[in-house]
């Protein structure tokens, strides 16, 4: 669609020539200092009192969605694989600990060899999720379990901030492709993830190259207005690109006059022009011309690409225009509103001082928690979700509890004491992430669909057994 | 005032022992394909065609600030320079770029070695910026001035959206101390840059680690309800982090019923308690009902601090309860409502065929551009703005440009030939624009603290020569 003879085949286009292994060289960092200062000093004081040992269950999730949305998407699991494998202190962060007296020599030894040994399970990437889904569940000692709360958040709260965003984009486009060039409007790591999510949540590629690079996705781009301006003229420049990058590029044509620049386009490409874009005005009535004139002109195949400012608010206004396909920058990366989930890190079960695991909760006015560790289930009529399920209970409980006929257990394991599921992982999990999302999507009642503000699409029933 | 004997002395908050200087091993990371395909393929064509050597100015700047929004705050130019620096292809992407066929191998052999060799001026970190004011302007070939174009605008695009916040929460604060804890709200690296430019825009400190090791900023931290869950009582979890952390500690007190936590509070830790933390509930009435049980209690110089999804109109309210310092979290990291500034990176000068420079402009409706390199200057009226000018021309009309006496010149030179001036980077460089930006808030027109909605506080005046 756009990129021409750079990009790769549409249909497979998730899958990229080097779909990130299980080590990414360079672009690999260390994580464990991505966190609050609080989770060492509270570690240091655990290990001092014995506490750091005790088992805990911490559990993600959100006490609501956006205002007036109807189901948010979790995205990020991979990527927390990613980071936990990374997460280990070297001398010099060891030391940084040590110069600033944040903790204690004896906790600078219990880290020295640090991994996370426990494990991790959660929805689905790609899986839709409700208020007090149990998105994610870390079970461990106390010790290695807080030092994760940070990190685990930063990733899924973004992650699934732009993954949902993406979900009702994708859907507004109604069918035809959006591609990620939104890198430019956020951090620029954030922007790597970012990409990743949006191909979660339904887009088909990106512009961001170490996106495509480190996850194997379909990297796409078109011109930017300043190869134009580099050019002693438009039609110069359109003959650059074709010439370098091929007849199937896409031209930008919206420098100087539109309907100029069309006129050029054809003149130097041919009618075998791939695409053109659009980057400013009335971007319907625009396309409407713009197309009627590639058609007079012959380029009845020749594509249009629309860019500026989209959200899905403008793509669901484009759908009677006759558009290709939608390049998206600051609402996707920005999560269309709402830049972040309100997710939490919860302490849900920990061991007493007899070893027996005790249900715990928080009472702060308005932000208290449901105590126990969870199953989930959605349940279905028709073919259709009617309820989110959370069962809560202690081990004994919930291994014993049985789901009625048809619920579909949500929760899947990432992490079995230490040992990451890879599968999860790397370019294969997005690509079925993607997938799964367009499924359970569909499996949604229609009014997820809807742009309008309100409730959960599906109500969240909580069974404290 | 939070973290206790865990931070450095609050007047030298911005030093830390470990400074980041030019190299910061693990954390370094290679920049060159946190960029938009484009990029590369525009690259590729003026290679091809011989444009890619053409002198260029580069320009960012924003149309328009967030709705109502005053004022902006830049900020990122410091990693700009660490990020140029680390922008390079290793033998790994080069092979990316080579395998999915995005440039040609001549290109390839060009980029084996490439290095930024061109020059950078722009605003101050910390100088406040208006529609057009030119933040940053870039000079160099066409190609080595293309490929910064996406990482360039993350940086400052994200950066000033969160130094905006912070400016206008510190602002609101009245002399507070504001500090970070946003981290987990927002992507894992971008937290750290937040963190770096809430410092920019006026804040104190940081919970976030890698934030307070890579830049030298003052840590900060108190505990999580997680940690009086985990223990048997509250009281045993407060005795344990006294005992660690010290008398000086921050104890946080709602995890249950408020009252008895400080009780416990003081009884455990007796009146020389460093501070105590509330995060929920109505902040201003509960601060005061704790204010006057900790002075009944005799622990008079005891502390409090307040977190719970702050931002500066709960500030503004705030500043009669007597509170002694902010955690600002969510609504700092995602900009507070504008998660992201509009800055975009525009040709305005480029060489001709015959070598000679010649300003450029596009003229897409609602987003044509002024042409020519700039200069700016702000104006000043009984020493406070009064306006900016932004002077448009060749290089020779302005050189020869004589600004009004008393016109303050915006522009420094961040990067001469490829040479970064590191005193724009690192540690010293956010101390220094720390300063700067409280000096440069406190010569605005009062207007400028106003959370009113309202027009920039002062004009932009564009000349052009």
């Amino acid at each position: 669609m756009m990129g021409g003879t750079h990009q790769d085949d549409a249909v497979q286009g998730l899958t990229g020539q080097s779909a990130r292994g299980r080590s990414n060289g360079s672009y690999a960092y260390p994580t464990a200092l991505m966190t609050d200062m609080y989770e060492y000093t509270m570690l240091d004081a655990a290990l001092k009192d014995g506490t750091a040992q005790r088992r805990c269950v911490f559990e993600v999730f959100t006490r609501h969605l956006p205002t007036g949305r109807r189901y948010g998407v979790a995205a990020g699991q991979g990527r927390i694989l990613d980071a936990i494998e990374s997460f280990h202190l070297g001398d010099d962060d060891l030391r940084f600990l040590s110069d600033r007296g944040i903790v204690s020599p004896e906790t600078i030894s219990w880290l020295e060899d640090f991994h996370f040994s426990g494990s991790i399970k959660g929805y689905r990437e790609g899986e839709m999720f409700f208020p007090n889904s149990p998105i994610l569940q870390v079970e461990g000692t106390f010790g290695e379990c807080t030092l994760l709360e940070t990190l685990v958040l930063s990733i899924l709260n973004y992650d699934s901030a732009v993954a949902s965003a993406a979900s009702r984009m994708s859907s507004a486009a109604n069918g035809r492709p959006c591609m990620d060039m939104g890198g430019r409007r956020t951090n620029e790591w954030a922007a790597v993830a970012a990409s990743r999510a949006a191909v979660v949540g339904g887009f088909q590629g990106t512009a961001n190259l170490l996106a495509a690079k480190l996850y194997g996705l379909k990297a796409i781009g078109t011109a930017a207005h300043c190869f134009t301006l580099l050019h002693d003229s438009e039609r110069d420049a359109f003959a650059s690109q074709v010439d370098a990058l091929g007849l199937d590029t896409t031209l930008l044509t919206d420098t100087y006059d539109i309907e100029q620049a069309v006129k050029t386009a054809v003149e130097v490409a041919g009618p075998d022009l791939g695409g053109v874009r659009i980057d400013s005005g009335d971007l319907a009535s625009l396309a409407q011309r713009v197309r009627m004139q590639l058609d007079a002109l012959g380029a009845t195949k020749t594509k249009i690409t629309v860019t500026n400012d989209l959200d899905e608010y403008a793509l669901a206004s484009l759908q009677n225009a006759p558009v290709d396909s939608y390049g998206v920058g600051t609402m996707l990366v920005t999560g269309s509103g709402a830049p972040t989930c309100a997710m939490v890190y919860k302490l849900s079960e920990r061991e007493g001082s007899d070893g027996v695991m005790v249900p715990v909760a928080k009472k702060s006015p308005d932000k208290a928690t449901v105590p126990g560790r969870k199953l989930a289930f959605r349940s279905y009529e028709y073919g259709l979700a009617e309820c989110e399920h959370v069962i809560s209970g202690s081990e004994e409980q919930l291994s014993a509890f049985a789901p009625q006929e048809g619920w579909k257990d949500l929760l899947v394991d990432y992490m079995v004491n230490g040992e990451g599921d890879a599968a999860l992982q790397g370019h294969d999990a997005i690509a079925a992430a993607h997938e799964h999302h367009a499924k359970a999507l569909a499996e949604l009642p229609i009014t997820a669909q809807s742009l309008m503000r309100g409730d959960p699409v599906i109500p969240t029933d909580i069974l404290v057994l």
